[in-house]
């Protein structure tokens, strides 16, 4: 009896992670029902079609069909804030009793009074400082508890939703079909490596090996005779911009044949991606659908999207409409 | 006719990867041939019989199923010196021309009156000189092909075989079995992950996103308007001992559940893979075969291994004797 309810919240779970859905509806005829049928879409199938073709001068062999893709604002949503940033923000409230000191201090004494504009008014300084309060001073498996029971409770502001279930249903399957035609799927975001990965596989089912992400150092050493990395308050890498093509190549090691993105951070991964021989697919989703998610671009604090817009036409980058392209935002708005 | 021919070296090249041989060795029955039978080889079996009978209480899902191999000593020979240092070396002699200045500077001067163990007397300092003066200054698409460059031609000084035969048959032979048995195998080395990267697939069937080591930095920048990354004279990443570790949570994100290495340097990647919950394989490759290959471990140079092999026994770490556990050492000992 008890067996039997334990396989059935597994068979559930399982049926319920976002990818697999996408797997399931692969099996349909159309592998990617939430695009709209236009030009973007056919860019897409034919740039697949392209290099899967056994024989044709365009073929990449499997092992070289590398796909990247940033997370923020290409595979969920960011607005109104980063997911991370949401996470900090509320890790400060709850680690405030232990840090009397932060009623006087910047930027904390300010998120405290739940001012988060004026927090955040010293730019990267601020953000440093809330991220290593937040983020450094346990171990890797203590943080990665930590993180999971937050995207276990939390929820969007708007949406009222698991941020879980803030990705995009035409990405999920995007991922989906190019792994279906033997691509090796990538996430290689300017966020947290260790924020992302406890929800990569359930979400994208993209495992914790190909996710790249920024980082801050760690230490390994023995507590109570057992070994631990701990997390220290110092950076190691920005995976963002210029970082994003160093990132690639230190844990991918090869130049990918495909690249989506959505903001100015991620020109040069788009640069890097496209100037390699051979068939090449860049992306950027373009954020104009304030009705059904956020409308924002060039101006925007969280995603701005500014030169690579510019530099799209003449890159023959593809930009994706979220208002014309895609038939559905959201997994659960499908009809 | 030509076509014929080109059919045919492509056929020789690909039946000739020793990691195909292997996979071909596979069909057979016995999927570790060259291991003599014996309580090592049972435990190699016992482990990989344990964690793949599905709903035992032992049993660990494909995508949790992580090997790391150590390369230096552990997957092919270290002995009479890494072969990165080899590499090293050849190259200070290369571009002697090109820098005057070395023949009167430590520790090159040395290097160029073929004194290698005078300009190693410095210890950690000269390596360093060394390193960066042979490994930095181009882009990673120069340093690639020089490395290729370099394996084509550079011969082994005791067998007088390519480097890329000097891997060990037996090893081989695991990482094929362990793939066949849904692993993903990962090569975490202390040497140069750029050095090793342009012939791990070739070799061992383990493609370059599967390769963690030692870095030195890059940077992202146009040349000529062409994105490239800069090899810089300034070291990233150790990824020796307690670096092990850390490698593995920034490359891979869990924890392994099969570790194998030969030497002190691999102490706490076998530390931290072996302190995991379930069924784990700590190994240990001891050269103990003077005749076959090299003998050595407490006191040498290279591949030290003293610490590790008094904590073995203790610490449930299967120790291989490469001379009563391998019936061959090297693929064209094969009988």
């Amino acid at each position: 009896m008890i067996e039997q309810r334990i396989r059935r919240c597994v068979l559930a779970a399982i049926v319920c992670a976002p990818w697999y859905v996408v797997t399931l509806a692969h099996a349909q005829s159309d592998p990617l029902p939430s695009w709209n049928e236009g030009q973007t879409k056919a860019s897409i199938v034919e740039f697949v079609a392209k290099v899967t073709k056994q024989g044709s001068p365009d073929f990449v062999p499997p092992a070289e069909r590398i796909a990247v893709f940033d997370n923020d604002g290409t595979l969920w949503a960011e607005q109104p804030m980063y997911f991370q940033l949401s996470f900090a923000l509320d890790r400060v409230q709850t680690l405030a009793p232990q840090h009397p000191e932060w009623k006087e201090k910047e930027p904390f004494a300010s998120l405290l009074q739940n001012d988060v504009q004026r927090a955040l008014a010293s730019g990267e300084r601020a953000m440093v400082e809330i991220v290593m309060a937040t983020h450094a001073g346990m171990t890797t498996e203590e943080f990665e508890q930590i993180v999971k029971d937050w995207f276990a409770t939390a929820k969007h502001p708007k949406t009222r939703r698991p941020y879980t279930e803030m990705a995009y249903q035409p990405m999920l399957e995007l991922l989906a079909y190019l792994r279906a035609n033997g691509f090796k799927t990538f996430i290689l975001s300017a966020g947290g490596i260790e924020f992302m990965r406890p929800c990569t596989e359930e979400v994208y089912g993209v495992p914790p090996e190909q996710v790249i992400g920024s980082s801050i150092r760690t230490k390994f050493e023995l507590r109570d005779g057992k070994p631990v990395l701990v997390r220290l308050p110092e950076l190691n890498f920005i995976d963002d911009k210029a970082g994003k093509p160093v990132g690639i190549n230190s844990h991918i090691g090869r130049r990918p044949i495909a690249a989506s993105g959505n903001s100015d951070g991620d020109f040069q991964m788009l640069e890097w991606t496209t100037s390699g021989s051979g068939p090449r697919l860049g992306m950027i989703v373009h954020h104009d659908d304030g009705e059904r998610e956020f409308a924002y671009d060039r101006k925007s604090p969280f995603g701005k999207l500014d030169h690579c817009l510019d530099e799209a036409p003449q890159r023959g980058w593809t930009v994706v409409s979220m208002k014309h392209d895609w038939k559905t935002i959201f997994p659960w708005q499908r009809p």
